[in-house]
């Protein structure tokens, strides 16, 4: 069978960080040890290039630097590579695309271009098409993020319409809270897929738990990155059926995400919270690009304080 | 122990429709039908004068004639009675929480003030104190419903405050998708419950199973009114861990309500469509009122024969 | 020539406070002074109970006593007085309506339904049409303010289908700032009107000069019960064609409005700092209703210091 | 007295269309006819690969070619040439500013960076102050459109606090309906301009009067592109006073516009109407770039008959 038809991200899957040094270019010397890591906590798939990974504040060039940096290094010990490809606009996400496959991607996705945003399901059908058609073997996921990109399109009506339209279609990383909408995808029928069925991967999360009982198939998330335990505890769990602990595990990921969230507002978004967590539990990422911010000491020590408090270092063990 | 502390809504609790005549007016003979049609369903629980009965769209004085149908009705056959007092300002929601305790209601729940909003959580816990105060022996709940009140402050703030200044706060009617949000709330401690937490109870019937396995504790909802079967089956099949098929009732609901949310942006709003719904699987609820309007006869078969296609008939058996 | 024909509200109406004594009863004996002191800063035309005046805020009863006090107190020495009929819902309006014809008001003005909103242009044309037709022999005003009712039609569409339905529409007090729309309603045909046109009110006093500059006929505004003087000189530099100076009155309204958006956030909406700016410039109005709050005193120290310093008070010789 | 102290946009300034061929290459073939039919309507100052331009579209190498031949073409024919550097990061923004500093622009614009947004104005302050200072000698100005960047912070706030953190601030192309903020900016003390003041250019051609009777100094608009002749007669009779035959002048944009948006909505953005519009009035500019797409025929014909009917074609006599 092929590969399109039988790609499937399944439980963790890592929206990898970019390391970067104190001058703000990418520390290719961290990826070794950052992919240890990962591999140590058991998880054995990433999203490259996305949101965790600020690739929309890397130039072009850079980030066909990170994308063959994570096949390299990741080639033996990885499970599964996912590049994301959206850009800007078409041109640049095609040269993405034809770059992806030249080095050995597994799959890609793609945010909807960024400024010219499709404003209807046959737009953003359409626009997906022709970046799908430039690899047409590789798996092809469409990055939904509608807080970020402000294409807040119904995602059941598009997906029913993409699954004719785009021969490489596998599913969806859906980074929204609205599972109303991740509902209706988990039923959509998927005759070119071996189970029937799109792959769908949740991001967001503070809710996964939600998510997972409903039928998505795992998580592209950043929280992973540096508390994987916590969710390979909570899946634990809830494979168990016992949701009383599972939600325990939930419940903490909320909390941290939380403070997450309150910290990231002050450095300019929640990647800058997210460096520093990891920071914490693993491989220094260094600091964030603009117009994200470094914290203050001071900023840093009180954001510590309420993570420790929170009792986010006994998680981990 | 007193009612606040163990006061309880769990499972399905029925938003109850105002049946009206076809010049919209209250059509009181029309209770007894509703009443006797809810508890054969295994409805046991009503929230009155809220959306889905239009509670808005009647005049004070109309809406304890409803309160008192439904006590007079419900008494010895319904086992809760909850009472919606929230009303366009805290003068209008005070008349109505001073006629619930007279009334006999067993508890209270009520919006906050639709023109001047509260902006802060700090006047928001004020506004629920006075309302909460003029009925201190009444489980009061709060209700979250910021797709149309306008007033988006996080629930789980909210409620960590309001705990503290509200002594008869039992809970909560979550009528939000962000179940981020809920998570919170289920896990602050309420000292003054028996069993030390809040009673949270879920509204967006279709994505209930997400809510219930996070930990809600029941629905207060407009569809069980008319397919109660399809949730009791849901709940059946989550507590024997059977997700595959809870999964399927869940979808159900979903598809159910994407056609009714279609139609009923046609009519002027949803509760134009469920009162159809309402009218082809149990007695006949009349018309809405404005701004409101009734389907065309076109529209309606339209409706019906969507619905119908869906299954929507089978599932009742 | 009847009275739908010919009337027209130009220059400065007062959209009127209603004053409460410290226990937040309505305070009857102020509105003597209250009205003296309109007329000696000569502005002669009011709009009763809208935003300014927390009509919202007041039961029904409490509105019509105030309807009737400004009708008794105005009889002889306002020109005009408008009174804003809106409510939570068409019931409740059509009460208002029919007591404002009974107590000898000038002309109506509403808002759209308040829960149910109306969500098309028709379901606005129909719901209005109905409050209009309860009062044929009087001047019907739409009462546009998007940002508060969440009703964000497009009103020109809606003012040209409206002119069709409703005999009796005079015009609109537009609150918003979207002057494109604006643009559109000053140029639909109103072949019931004396001079053609309908008659359009701006509600944003710190952007008034644009308005007026672009056709509109009047300001239905809050800051002229505190501070006419400065918009009697922007409209005669206006006359003049002294664009120059009658920037400079502009830019001090945008000032003021600035400082007391910002306090007015604090106490939970802009109408309490108006209230505290009346009491500053004219007759104290006493506190608002909740769910705003007074200030501490730490808090108008400072808020009335930032007046200051800007020049308020000269601003009024 | 340097370039910064004096650089003065005033009146019309085109925001330049890129033409492409039917494939979507771009036409450099076409820039001389398009340089010329913008002189010979009296618009002599040109806004390069912003909105219109679909520079968000373009590769970084295509926006570099774009401005050279702009810079080529227009050398001895334009009076200024502002180039639009920014892009979806900061990496990418700068390296167009090099390009722009070399290629010989009179002046460079930025929005902010498209994907992580500045969420305060200090964030903004920073990223504008890294792109500004990349050329200190060139007048620089923030690109305000908030309905596509999403970045909705005040920008008096802003431009209070950038005056004084970037040397080669000069002023704003304010893409928003909101006038209050536009005022509030018009007043800013700007000590190292000549006339002590920012130069703010409107971006809303349906509005434009309305700014320009407020202060602002000219328009950086997409219409004037093809009808030019509607806004130097609309700046004639405003100077004249002749506010009534102004208005008129205004109305007919603004009547144009609606429609222009409808149809642009239809095809993906308003740049596909405007490009559209273009052809029927000078030279073709060709098809837009995806997300955006073509008109069908029968779309194109009812678009140039609702124009037609308007009198659009009489207006450019």
């Amino acid at each position: 069978m092929s590969k399109i038809s039988t790609f499937k991200l399944e439980g963790l899957v890592a929206a990898t960080f970019t390391p970067f040094d104190e001058d703000g270019n990418i520390a290719f010397s961290k990826f070794e040890d950052y992919c240890e890591h990962l591999v140590r906590n058991d998880v054995n798939q990433v999203y490259v290039n996305g949101t965790t990974g600020e690739g929309m504040s890397l130039t072009l060039e850079e980030r066909k630097q990170v994308v063959e940096k994570w096949i390299e290094i990741g080639k033996n010990r990885l499970k599964k590579i996912v590049v994301q490809v959206g850009a800007l606009n078409l041109h640049d996400s095609l040269e993405m695309v034809h770059h992806a496959v030249g080095a050995g991607a597994d799959a890609i996705a793609t945010v909807p271009s960024l400024f010219f945003r499709p404003t209807s399901i046959d737009s953003l059908v359409e626009y997906c098409k022709k970046i799908a058609a430039a690899a047409p073997e590789l798996p092809f996921y469409y990055y939904h993020l509608p807080s970020v990109t402000g294409v807040e399109l119904n995602m059941e009506d598009f997906m029913r319409a993409a699954v004719h339209e785009i021969p490489s279609l596998v599913g969806i990383k859906f980074s929204s809270k609205d599972l109303v909408d991740m509902i209706g995808i988990l039923n959509i029928p998927a005759p070119h897929r071996a189970d029937g069925k799109l792959n769908v991967v949740f991001g967001c999360d503070e809710q996964l738990m939600a998510a997972m009982t409903l039928g998505a198939d795992g998580s592209v998330g950043s929280t992973c990155n540096f508390m994987a335990a916590v969710y390979h505890r909570m899946f634990g769990f809830t494979s168990n059926f016992n949701l009383v602990e599972a939600r325990k595990e939930q419940y903490r990921s909320q909390q941290l995400c939380r403070i997450m969230y309150r910290y990231g507002s002050l450095w300019g978004n929640n990647v800058a919270a997210l460096k520093y967590l990891m920071a914490m539990a693993g491989p220094n990422m260094g600091p964030p690009r603009p117009p994200m911010r470094k914290a203050t000491l001071a900023e840093f020590n009180q954001f510590k304080s309420e993570i420790s408090d929170l009792g986010f270092f006994d998680w981990l063990k």
